[in-house]
């Protein structure tokens, strides 16, 4: 067995630290957060930090980091107040990759990817189109990571656009019919296979 | 396409709701949580909210609800000041998920599931045997959300125990290769294959 100590983790170079601690915590869910600005430019970015915060009532949260992409979303959100959240899959899993890159303000990644916005009722943020389950949230309340620089996001689900049919009679949704990817650190991508569903555990 | 507004959800018997909504977000990463009380009761519970804070320095946080079996699990942070995070393989899954069941305080899960009390150094928290990854963490900060009670909880980094020669030149860690599952909901859990590992990217 190999073993790290904080400090060990602390000497390793920058790239390789950050591209293994990513992936100590397992896989990760993969989704597109889309907004607009108040002036009408879209912005969507690729977050594999998307957490169930609670269903009744239902809220999700996501953490933001201090960067330049991630600044254009959270920007959008305290504007509007309002963002989506859009699974990705196997067909726009490059797609949803490449909204990682560094694009200007005023490129939309929905031109720069190919991705479609797609728009519900009067909800002012874009989903995406190719996305099977789409989620319109009303921002919530932020939590401010003292420890580095970083943000706890909630909203409240205020829209839920998925495939008909596709919700079981049980409530249940087989994400692996839908093509929903899982996500390794920042880099790699993953289809999913059942091994199974089991009951509410009991002693 | 299926369309449900928050009031439509609200509207949904509870259980269909929770296991719905526990699916939409996508999938999660699965992990057990080990803790030891001062007076040395261990506690091990499944959480699929475990999530990437930073990676310099290191941190890790989970979302707790306000559960049982969630709570022997906060109470014993609190008390020792530390905890484990240990991936959940194909193995091991089924007796993971069991410990989601209420067992009394004086049960320890591992004695319930089986799973293999390990530990490390002087750590005093339990790492469990049978997972790939093992890490060992130091309470760093804890937020309180409004809308729901429950809490981000954050840890530093202080132990990270995987395979001998798992780690690639470049930091990669290969999480097909681990056996690591990833969970929809509450209740289904997934086996993962590689779609593909993508350079940084750049616009």
């Amino acid at each position: 067995m190999q073993s790290f100590t904080f400090d060990d983790l602390m000497q390793l170079p920058g790239r390789y630290r950050g591209v293994s601690l990513n992936k100590i915590s397992g896989l990760k869910p993969a989704n597109l957060i889309g907004t607009k600005s108040e002036s009408g430019q879209t912005n969507l970015a690729v977050f594999n930090s998307v957490v169930h915060i609670g269903a009744n009532p239902p809220y999700l949260g996501f953490i933001l980091r201090p960067t330049t992409v991630e600044r254009h979303t959270y920007e959008n959100i305290k504007e509007t107040g309002v963002y989506t959240i859009n699974q990705i899959t196997t067909e726009i899993h490059q797609q949803a990759h490449q909204t990682s890159a560094k694009y200007e303000r005023d490129l939309s990644e929905f031109e720069a990817t190919g991705l479609t916005e797609y728009y519900h009722e009067d909800f002012q943020a874009p989903f995406v189109g190719e996305s099977r389950i789409k989620i319109g949230l009303q921002f919530e309340e932020e939590h401010y990571v003292k420890c580095n620089d970083t943000r706890l996001v909630i909203g409240k689900v205020q829209h839920v656009l998925l495939p008909e049919g596709i919700i079981e009679d049980d409530g249940h949704i087989a994400l692996e019919k839908l093509d929903s990817v899982a996500i390794g650190g920042l880099d790699t991508y993953y289809t999913v296979e059942k091994l199974g569903r089991y009951a509410y555990a009991k002693p």
